[in-house]
């Protein structure tokens, strides 16, 4: 037998054949994300039913030093969840553990099994009369502790917060096999800094997320969403600080996107129709929300806010939704960006974030740059304007080698709009994370202070390196 | 010369003379922690004016292997700030470091230098309109760099979170002297975990907080301060999740008190009375507040909230506050409870915290235990119920030899309540921090795989331990 057999055999005792397989058509669907950039190679994959499954596993993989990739639902953006191809890891997927433990209603808290997907906690809250204000595209894929580990945003960060901010407790299995283990929430605990932190956004790198306690809140009784048209970003700027001024935390998402996008989305979809009758460099969506608290006023503050904002000439034009399905219609439009651009041929995609401020000015100012130095290629930015975040595309002069042109020029163009941004004091990842996508690029880029911490933190916990090797770090 | 002699004229060349000095008057008030529990010794009290000074320092430390003791309000209350009695450290103030750097109205947010005091912010943001929500006690002297340092809680915890939830950017110098940079707020970031929170409430082992950037809020235009009696903490709990159903985030405050507690303040503050006729098992006070969007209408909706509770039996007796001093005046009562208590004799002082939903029964269970166990003693207490943190005073048989009484029976009614705690699955940490008072509880009840993360990382960023050494862990 090779080690890696001695090692199957191994945790094939600890886990059951249900728990651990080398099948290669069953371990397949995880060797590759489900983009198709990345395709590794694994010992096995190994589905464990419950935390102490998951520690004993970890402690086996330590003995003989075998690498453990975690992965929840494979739908992540940067690779964070795919071996390498040296076939020496053992894929280890959360999947199994996909029980929510309880919803307390009255503490509106829910704590869920790593594997628990998004929209299964959307329902088991909604059907309690609450909800889990975190939502994004790969919701019916994405689990809770891919969500976490990742520090997963969306479209409703502007007032929740990333999943960061969602995390009241957590327990996870340490690199050595302890299990870290604090899913009772307390809303006081000074006993030094707040150890969860580590494992929020670290990429499944310090440790193995296996439960956690989430915050949740009372559900949307009504919402009003507005469509409007203003002539620059700058101005889009203008009119979101008045509808926070006007609705403070009512005001639940704010994304921008200029004629272009919506002219792709609107080719793209069919029987779809602009919600303004003009054109305007730039249209916004603005979603607006109530609990029950206050539903009954939410219309007319919505009407008063855009009354007075055409007053203040901080619309071009608006219209607001009149009933749940022109609602939904909105957002459609919104949500359809992504396949029409990439309908329009390919592209260079970045997800970036600079201090939110600066985002009118820094689109303003560096999509002239990359296409003057880039002829023929089009910089088209859209997202969520309230967190500085915008998701910055870059598509090619032509269809025509495509491959070529992303693995020659594409390169080129993400290097200097990530040089860009750093120099802007933004981030070359605000959402999607690093994984083996952009770990180059931080190496480049980042912080030599931070990127020293974070690996002086990394090296602490895990000093063989078992946890997740190459990705972030 | 000695070799503290050697390092003192390298600091000297430095810091120059206002940046360091061993005259023992200077020196002295920052040797002993304002409650006088204890006193050490220190090299010398250095008082660097910019980042860079204090991380020329630390490296000079690191070179010498004198530890250092960040101080900057010196009003904790866990003697966190207070060098051991070696005399071999260095007292390291951030006083000087007292700049607003700016106050950003429209960002709503305020970068500052960890020596500003909490009252001077408060004030700065007040002249531009806004507010910053943390507030307590000790605001006179308390600084944003020790705020942090002990992610300080305060009475505004339940809407607004403690420190940790208004820290949007951070400047730290690290052990090694290296500045961790992160002023510049980003609203989505993920690359890596966040590493602010290494900084937040590990009160000065990972590394000196020299400025932050915080969050701040739109003004208060109105409030409402509520005086409830009720009969149980668990009727004054059903009554809480009343009042944040009926107003949502509105409600900023929520804090109770046992009729004894009321009795002794009322003894203790001259000219004062009880807000309701009648004696009740506990009184209540809730604080609800709005800013401009939303402030005509708040005196309506918190009558119809109390006329609801009335009609619902949550309350037996409650008054509105008719005026901003009424209100002040229902504030002045809370604040009094511990100098009232002081009067009353020695007492053991627990900061605990147990989880929220468990917190009346957690009370009513233990508090007879201990006075059954210690007879004479009473056990009161008092605080915020909506953040699971109660202040548990146990107060002595009687008040001779109050010293005698605290260093014996006392210290074990305060292990039996730390353990109580412990079994509970609270804190026995919930606001004031670890410091020296409580690093040998925490040695003997923290969880041991909590532990030896926090001591794995602290000896990956400050191997040497020169950065407040004796303190948390």
């Amino acid at each position: 037998m090779t080690g890696s057999d001695t090692f199957f055999e191994e945790a094939l005792s600890l886990l059951g054949p249900r728990g651990i397989t080398r099948d290669p058509d069953l371990v397949a669907p995880s060797l590759t994300d489900w983009r198709g950039r990345y395709t590794g190679r694994a010992i096995a994959l190994a589905s464990p039913a419950t935390t102490a499954e998951v520690a004993a596993l970890v402690k086996l993989c330590d003995a003989h030093d075998v690498p453990i990739v975690p992965q929840g639902g494979n739908s992540g953006m940067s690779g964070g969840a795919t071996p390498d191809e040296s076939g020496t890891a053992v894929v280890l997927s959360l999947r199994r553990m996909n029980a929510i433990r309880e919803i307390d209603v009255e503490g509106r808290r829910a704590t869920c099994e790593a594997g628990v997907v998004l929209q299964t906690l959307h329902e088991a809250a909604d059907a309690k009369g609450l909800r889990f204000p975190l939502t994004l595209g790969g919701k019916g894929s994405a689990t809770v502790g891919g969500l976490i580990s990742t520090n997963a945003g969306g479209c409703q960060v502007l007032r929740h917060g990333s999943m960061r901010a969602l995390v009241l407790g957590l327990e996870a299995v340490l690199p050595d096999g302890q299990v870290f283990s604090m899913l009772t929430p307390l809303k006081k605990d000074n006993r030094g800094f707040d150890l969860k932190q580590l494992l929020i956004g670290s990429e499944g790198t310090m440790g193995v997320v296996t439960a956690a306690t989430l915050k949740l809140l009372p559900a949307v009784a009504d919402r009003v969403v507005i469509w409007a048209g203003v002539p620059t970003l700058g101005e889009a700027r203008k009119l979101m600080l008045f509808c926070e001024e006007a609705m403070g935390d009512a005001l639940e998402g704010f994304e921008v996107l200029p004629q272009a996008c919506l002219d792709a989305v609107l080719d793209h979809l069919p029987d779809s129709r602009s919600p303004l009758e003009g054109r305007h460099g730039w249209h916004v969506l603005i979603e607006v929300v109530a609990d029950s608290s206050a539903a009954d006023t939410l219309r007319e503050r919505c009407e008063n806010m855009m009354a007075s904002a055409f007053e203040n000439e901080l619309v071009e034009d608006a219209v607001m939704s009149a009933s749940e399905a022109q609602a939904e219609a909105f957002w459609l439009l919104r949500e359809s960006i992504s396949p029409a651009e990439r309908e329009r041929g390919p592209a260079m995609q970045h997800d970036i974030s600079v201090p939110v401020e600066k985002m009118p000015e820094f689109v303003e100012t560096t999509a002239p740059m990359i296409e003057a130095k880039w002829p023929g290629t089009e910089a088209v930015a859209f997202g969520h304007l309230g967190d500085g975040n915008v998701h910055y595309h870059v598509i090619a002069p032509n269809a025509e080698d495509a491959l070529g042109w992303q693995t020659g020029p594409g390169k080129e163009i993400s290097r200097y709009v990530h040089d860009l941004v750093t120099e802007w004091g933004g981030s070359i990842s605000a959402e999607h994370g690093i994984g083996q996508m952009k770990r180059d690029e931080l190496a480049r880029l980042g912080d030599p202070v931070a990127l020293s911490m974070l690996r002086a933190v990394k090296q602490a916990l895990d000093p063989k390196g078992i946890l997740n090797p190459g990705k972030l770090i």
